[in-house]
């Protein structure tokens, strides 16, 4: 039995199926005195009572030692097959190493040494521990650490917390969901502390840009703004300086050290002289910031308009600690969406990474404001999404008009002269946000002391308002999935939907291959591009949905890059959300299947970017398109070099690669072309309109 | 008991299920002296074994004289209520009456007027029939009228035959085709008579363009060219004049009335001055031109290349004689595609209209050559068409790879020089047309020698390359369907096929509403249109299909329109099967659902586009776009009036109909200013590249 991660020791019960002097592996840069206290009691107590052989190794520390950090795999293999004793040691090493050589071997010899490197250097690493005789009957040892919050949550407690340690198939089920429906709001009740190192803030370097914030995949960094009385209740640890922009209030960035991925995104893109964020060591930054993490989850959030990148971050994220991979390129436009659009918001998401993280029972990643409004979600089909979130959208307006008939109705049977004021500037306003959530407070208040004064008819009309008062507030719907539903196997219903000209919000989070579903080729991968089912580079170019939709003339479109523009961004969300008819927002994400750094996501779009790879625009069907990326300024070749997708084509069939990287670089050129004479079209149209 | 055709006398047994005494009503134009030769014995007998009271009305007629031609259904149906006494008929005119205006009311005060009076006519115009006693044992009537090469055919005597006397349901199992294969050239068999009158010839006024063989949607009218011998040799009444530009040669246009629907396209398309084509009375048209029809059948067709219009009608229809409307707008394109590409054609069709008249088992309308060549044909789902051609297209190309390989190990083998030299000439020249069917010839004939004389290896390879001899012609994949297929349910799939950058054809027949499917708006649908779901006329303007599939850049892109452009037309098609990789032609295609005169399509066709409500254009890559209609020329909104699917909007709802035709007209012209870019930008592209 080997268990590869430490946390779990407190998490699961790995022993009870462990045979009398069975063998247990366990990564973990404990020492014996430490494990002592790490390790439960009853775990300690079966490791004892079975008279269990213990192995322990440093995982990391081996990798790291052999010059590959990624290499723990390796490590952890060859010290299963070491003590494992399955087949001789000298035969699995001979197997491990040609293994590395087969999987490894188009990565270059480096790797291939790093990695064998690593494996003879688990073989001297591994220890055995002592198991004392005492801890048969032992009543000390860690517990696992659950949140208050969790512990007072019945769902946590009767299902999350059951299911969390793979004891599911014993839940009764009368505690399962009888329509499907998760409880919004409860990925933070996991604590994963996933990160071997997490970001450390360094209060004197910060300039208060929040773009760490902006860019965090799991919403695990967040800026804290506060009254002085908030500040003074916070414990001592919880340092703050004063708010730039914020006269009298205090300023403080926090992170989650348990929430947190250690992707490293937010140190990377830190634009401070010499960095406010530092990588740590979990568990030194788990004890220095758990208790203040807690309390910043009590100081009330402020109302800051998102007019800016950094305005827009001290907005609840309420899209918070998925499932999704460290240095994840699509989560940040998900979780910017919900700060923006969020306590409103309903959400209809294809199959793919973003059903997996959206939507991974028994947690659900989408959460709630003070108020107790967030994102509703639903995950149908990959081929039929954008249908779902138009039947969504079809059956509100349906409910809407319903709603409006009822005041109509109820004006005519006399309410109260407060209500039909209410009810008509809603009737006249019924599309404009600000207007709505006024109305909604008013007649939310207003009417359970109207229903108990009114009778007959009247009564009957303002309790069916007040069933529906759900549908007061203006709705923001958005349909979110990949390229490979967007372009391939949802385009389909994605352009029946675009045409109908219905007020739905399409984000696309455009990895150029299906990620999820298996590294396969998609319409929007790139010429030469390698993937599944192209295996020898993609012949032809990607399809540029971007035009197809604005062939319509009344589709709101626009094409961004987070780490190349967060403002534009910012611009193409807010306009797509506002504009009063389809809109189709498409996200370059960058993705795991790029074969690129993961903690430099960011700067990798920027790249893209800089390139002519990818392009930066908006289309308005009120007022144009607008070019928003400059002209190139970096080598096409070089940035396609940076990738693992395009350089190991290079490596394997030069010859191939040359021809479809110039393709490639043709076809984007062209792109960008067709781009600039829109963009003079639309500066045309827009003077002959004046 | 009513039969409203008079054909069906010697087609079906209608009397054996009528009760003794019972009543039959006939609708024909034969006196009781001709009822006597034209009734078969079977029907004559029965008449008098039962004592069945006859009637007989001449619902054409009838429906004339009471000034609406179109009116036979009221006719009949005012008759069957005056005869059968189901209910009083007085009561029956009540309520007949008040359906009509139900149904009619819409259309205005005459046209119910006229269906009222036609069913007021019917009464007095209809007439007892004296059967006497003597054809109780009768033995001389008339017999259907079978071709002698139907008669001939054993698929034909064993299973159409027993179909279309709709007694299939006593066919054994072991008569039914096991893979639900129909033989093709099956549909001329059927000689339905369908029309009340046909077009007839004079040669006196004919200057031979072939226009009206062109426009034909039934293939029903054909040019003959002959040489000297051939005319020497054909009945007298097989009249033929000089064929102007195939000097020595004899020129006839030929009907055949009895596979003819009736719908005057011929006559109304003819240029020549006083018209050299005449609707006349089927029965006079049968006697005199049946024989000259089967004659012109025997006249080996001659290999004139289809460099224009003219010349195209000389090669044979390979799509005759289909199930569809009289007039319509779909079928002449069809047609058109199998003169050009036919005897090595492949047909992925969608369902909708041209699925039902593709393919009504028992018979198909597809046919052959002399040499027994045609196209394959298949219908697998509205959703699918697209993907299911391409997998024939891919079948096709791995085993052309396949027979490629074959043919290089033959001749490492040693194969014959002449075999060598057709191989090779072959595997350098895999994509021409030509020369493949050069090295077909030669291949086939030489291969069964070779393989008697070859041994070992060798032969196998041989025999294995005779086996896959179909492959050797290049094939032309063709997907077709309508706007519904290709706009709507299968546009995820026409969209991923189309970007493979693979060599298949695809057809659209416009008709901008489902048809078949029951007159749905489709995204092919215009603003302004009424149709079922858009019964206000549609909001949202025509989904620009031809610019979407141009995004791509690879593709062959062209909208065509027959009535406005015959040249374009055949210019856009075969440009589009010459190009190697996929290629979109839309066809507008008049429908029976526009509300327009339906032997007028043509000139429909012509006036769309010179009211700038359809452009004619073509897109090839390697040369760029081609805008080939003119600016319009006519007034957009008087085109619209022309059509019930426009004008009864108007009607209904005047204000909405103003809005919605100003804002159609607006998108036209901007869909035509965006072609005129498209042209501009080609032009340059072009100059730049010189």
């Amino acid at each position: 039995m080997a268990c590869h991660k430490p946390a779990y020791v407190t998490m699961y019960d790995m022993l009870s199926s462990l045979k009398e002097g069975g063998t247990f592996l366990l990564n973990c840069k404990w020492t014996d005195a430490e494990l002592e206290k790490e390790l439960p009691v009853s775990m300690k107590r079966m490791l004892a009572k079975k008279h269990i052989r213990m192995y322990a190794i440093d995982a990391l520390a081996t990798a790291q030692k052999a010059g590959s950090p990624k290499s723990q795999n390796m490590v952890l293999q060859a010290a299963f097959f070491k003590i494992a004793n399955i087949i001789p040691y000298e035969q699995a090493e001979v197997y491990m190493k040609a293994a590395v050589e087969k999987t490894y071997g188009k990565k270059g010899p480096e790797v291939v040494k790093a990695n064998c490197d690593a494996i003879d250097m688990a073989v001297s690493e591994l220890r055995e521990v002592e198991i004392p005789e005492w801890w048969a009957t032992t009543k000390v040892g860690a517990k696992a650490d659950i949140p208050a919050d969790a512990k007072a949550d019945k769902y946590y407690t009767e299902f999350i917390s059951v299911c969390n340690a793979q004891e599911g198939n014993k839940l009764p089920v009368s505690k399962v969901s009888a329509d499907g429906s998760v409880p919004t709001g409860t990925t933070k009740y996991e604590k994963r502390g996933a990160a071997p190192v997490v970001p450390v803030w360094d209060i004197t370097k910060c300039i208060q840009c929040n773009q760490c914030s902006y860019v965090c995949p799991h919403a695990a960094i967040r800026p804290v703004l506060m009254t002085e009385e908030e500040a003074a209740k916070a414990p001592k640890s919880f340092a703050s300086k004063p708010a730039n922009g914020f006269a009298g209030m205090k300023f403080r960035m926090q992170v989650s050290p348990l929430d947190c991925t250690g992707c490293s995104s937010c140190a990377n893109v830190c634009p401070a002289p010499g960095k406010a964020l530092k990588m740590t060591d979990i568990e030194v930054a788990t004890k220095a910031e758990k208790a203040n993490w807690e309390y910043s989850q009590t100081v009330p959030v402020k109302n800051v308009a998102p007019t800016n990148p950094k305005n827009s971050q001290f907005s609840k994220p309420l899209f918070e600690f998925s499932g999704a991979c460290a240095g994840c390129g699509e989560t940040p436009y998900v979780k910017l969406v919900t700060q923006l659009f969020g306590d409103r918001m309903i959400i209809a998401n294809a199959t793919g990474c973003s059903s997996i993280y959206g939507g991974s029972a028994p947690v659900c990643p989408y959460t709630k404001n003070d108020k107790g409004e967030g994102p509703a979600w639903a995950n149908s089909l990959f081929e039929d999404n954008a249908q779902f979130g138009y039947g969504m959208f079809l059956a509100y307006k349906a409910r809407r008009e319903k709603l409006a008939a009822d005041m109509h109705k109820a004006i005519e049977l006399g309410c109260s002269d407060a209500l039909k004021a209410s009810f008509e500037e809603w009737g006249a306003n019924m599309k404009s946000v600000d207007v709505t959530r006024k109305c909604a407070d008013e007649i939310k208040a207003a009417l359970p002391e109207a229903i108990k004064a009114a009778s007959g008819e009247l009564k009957s009309v303002l309790e069916t308002i007040y069933a529906d008062s759900d549908c007061i507030v203006k709705k923001s719907f958005w349909i979110i999935g990949g390229d490979g539903w967007a372009y391939d196997i949802g385009y389909g219903g994605l352009d029946h939907v675009l045409a109908q000209d219905e007020d739905v919000n399409v984000l696309v989070l455009d990895t150029e291959v299906y990620s999820n579903t298996g590294g396969q080729a998609s319409k929007a991968s790139p010429t030469g591009s390698v993937a599944k089912f192209a295996a020898a580079g993609k012949r032809t170019k990607k399809k540029d949905l971007g035009m197809m939709a604005m062939s319509y003339g009344y589709v709101y479109v626009a094409q961004c890059a987070m780490g190349a523009s967060q403002p534009q961004l910012l611009k193409a969300l807010t306009e797509a959300e506002k504009y009063d008819g389809p809109s189709l927002v498409i996200c370059y994400s960058t993705c795991i299947n790029h074969g690129i750094r993961m903690d430099m996501g960011q700067m990798e779009q920027k790249k893209a970017v800089e390139a002519g790879y990818w392009q930066l625009y908006r289309y308005n069907p009120n007022t144009g398109f607008t070019l928003d990326s400059k002209d190139p300024t970096a080598s096409y070749q070089d940035f396609l070099m940076g990738e693992t997708r395009y350089k190991s084509l290079k490596a394997a069939k030069p010859e191939v690669a040359g021809v479809l990287f110039a393709k490639a670089e043709k076809d984007a050129a062209a792109r960008l072309e067709s781009y600039k004479i829109k963009a003079e079209e639309s500066k045309e149209a827009q003077a002959n309109k004046q």
